[in-house]
């Protein structure tokens, strides 16, 4: 946990500890057919274990959007948020190997405005049908006194299905292997009580526009459409074997890049290797945040990273012209930035 | 939509409209692998026409436990709001015939307090052991601004699985085949926005103890929990053919029987043939409500409906020995109650 994002009024900590408190009850209910020990990003239920339907593994994973409904309410603008929270899902599941088969939303309020769930589930739906995935369900709640009255909560299930040849990570990570990065479009879906907090504190609106942005707004800046990277992790495993992939989403880089290696590999990144979103730079300078904490709460540039054998850098950057190797695999935990 | 529950604060008909306006872009994300027209209780995802693993529907719900929530914090107990969850996705799933294969929970709030999250997801974790379902991810979010600082939300997502044969409702209900009702335990999850409204105007407490409610204080009659119909469904399932079943939700029989029917069936309910629960029977008393109000917004002790053919009552009720028979299937729409 990072002291700037424990004073925006997120304790990580608190939620860790709750997760173990409740991780042998979960475990209880995971009979053969759950496998374990995949990453987390993503649950993983073979189909063929539980002897239900021929084989693959189903992949399936929930996920919100987090504070991002906030700046989407300031502005007035509902159908992106559907979009990142859609994309969001499908990158959790794209760095297990697995495709999108269907999805399921979830919209609340204290009170939804129809055109604001049409707005928002409009969002979803672009998303879906954008990767081929199908939007199965869902479900809208109106709950006064839960929400607060400008709030809103999106939050969807994806499941989506990988052969177990196809499963990622794969065992044969080693030390000496590349590191290459997909850059984000801007904050994505994390680290929206923390911007929220700098941009308050600052003084400014969601509507200034200060120069760094190129000309977007703060709040158009922060409501940037999670990036999906369906299309780049296709190019780049019809090009090359992707060993592993890691979504960077809350806890940065430090948390998700461990979560696609062995326990006992970790990975060197070098500073300048990648492009810093004009917001992520605005956000650091605005909130003096130190590199710890702005690589804690934000991807910082680092969307999507990808790890493959050296000898198809070559390959890999000529199928995905955006990707940047930005550093390699080494023994001994942690993700260190030199 | 009820006047008694716009009053209380939930505008069914805006939810409605929202839906209409998003049925369109939803529609365009179906592709082969969607059955439509099975009743919407689940979405129906066909793995054998999507050619990705042998043959098998999946059946995929989400949804919420609603306010209950709030009477779940005012009492400060909170396992029992996830076994609600969980049992509310099985028995809308089991209406399709299906199977539960897997569990996705999401649970947020303005602040998590570790041991209330643990509660919590100790409790979706016991009620999915109990009908051996793998809870297989979920997600905890902390939204400050978001929230209410009292408030919860509890949302989650269930895969099941059933065969093209196995499902539900079949196309064969006809005039005069009959409903049996299986008794819900309270109020299940549907109802609770105009339950708490009638509880504040009537001036008493969550720990007051009525008569009427048989030693439970009206917040415990509250949080009964929501029945899950699966041991009984199956029991059904062996002894004969059932031919539909609708799980008794918001919008109460009058909404979510014709679900379970074709356009031009109806039914008929017989007064006195089931039991009302106490506390349901304590809110129409207190908040004066209509027949049609109530039995709109609250299940009013039917809670999952099942529908035979005539000459298989006496196998059912041997079966299943808490089913009553409450009414028949007649020609034209609609759900009367005599």
């Amino acid at each position: 946990m990072t002291n700037a994002y424990a004073a925006a009024g997120v304790d990580i900590a608190a939620a860790t500890r709750a997760k173990e408190l409740m991780a042998a009850a979960v475990r209880a209910t995971h009979g053969p057919a759950v496998l374990a020990g995949m990453g987390a990003f993503g649950g993983c239920f073979d189909l063929g274990a539980a002897g239900v339907a021929g084989s693959g593994i189903l992949v399936a994973s929930t996920d919100g959007v987090g504070t991002k409904t906030l700046v989407a309410t300031a502005l007035g603008r509902y159908a992106s948020v559907g979009q990142d929270l859609v994309n969001h899902c499908v990158n959790d599941i794209l760095v297990q190997g697995a495709t999108p088969l269907f999805f399921l939303d979830y919209v609340a309020a204290a009170r939804l405005a129809p055109e604001q769930v049409a707005a928002i589930v409009g969002g979803v739906a672009a998303a879906c049908q954008a990767v081929g995935c199908a939007l199965l369900g869902g479900e809208t709640a109106e709950m006064p006194d839960v929400y607060a009255p400008d709030g809103f909560d999106l939050a969807g299930t994806i499941v989506g299905i990988v052969s177990r040849e196809a499963m990622l990570p794969r065992p044969n990570i080693a030390p000496g292997d590349l590191v290459l990065a997909l850059p984000s479009s801007g904050l994505h879906t994390n680290g929206y009580s923390l911007a929220r907090k700098i941009v308050a504190q600052s003084g400014m609106s969601y509507h200034d526009r200060p120069a760094s942005l190129e000309g977007l707004s703060i709040g158009e800046a922060l409501l940037a459409i999670h990036r999906c990277y369906l299309p780049e992790v296709q190019a780049l495993r019809a090009a090359v074997t992707l060993k592993g992939l890691a979504h960077i989403t809350g806890g940065g880089v430090y948390d998700n890049l461990p979560r696609a290696l062995p326990a006992h590999l970790g990975a060197t990144l070098t500073h300048g290797s990648w492009a810093i979103p004009p917001i992520c730079t605005y956000l650091v300078e605005q909130g003096d945040l130190k590199e710890q904490e702005a690589y804690h709460a934000l991807n910082m540039g680092l969307g999507m990273l990808a790890i493959i054998a050296p000898d198809e850098a070559p390959a890999a950057l000529a199928a995905c012209p955006e990707a940047r190797v930005v550093g390699a695999i080494r023994e001994g935990a942690g993700v260190a930035l030199v």
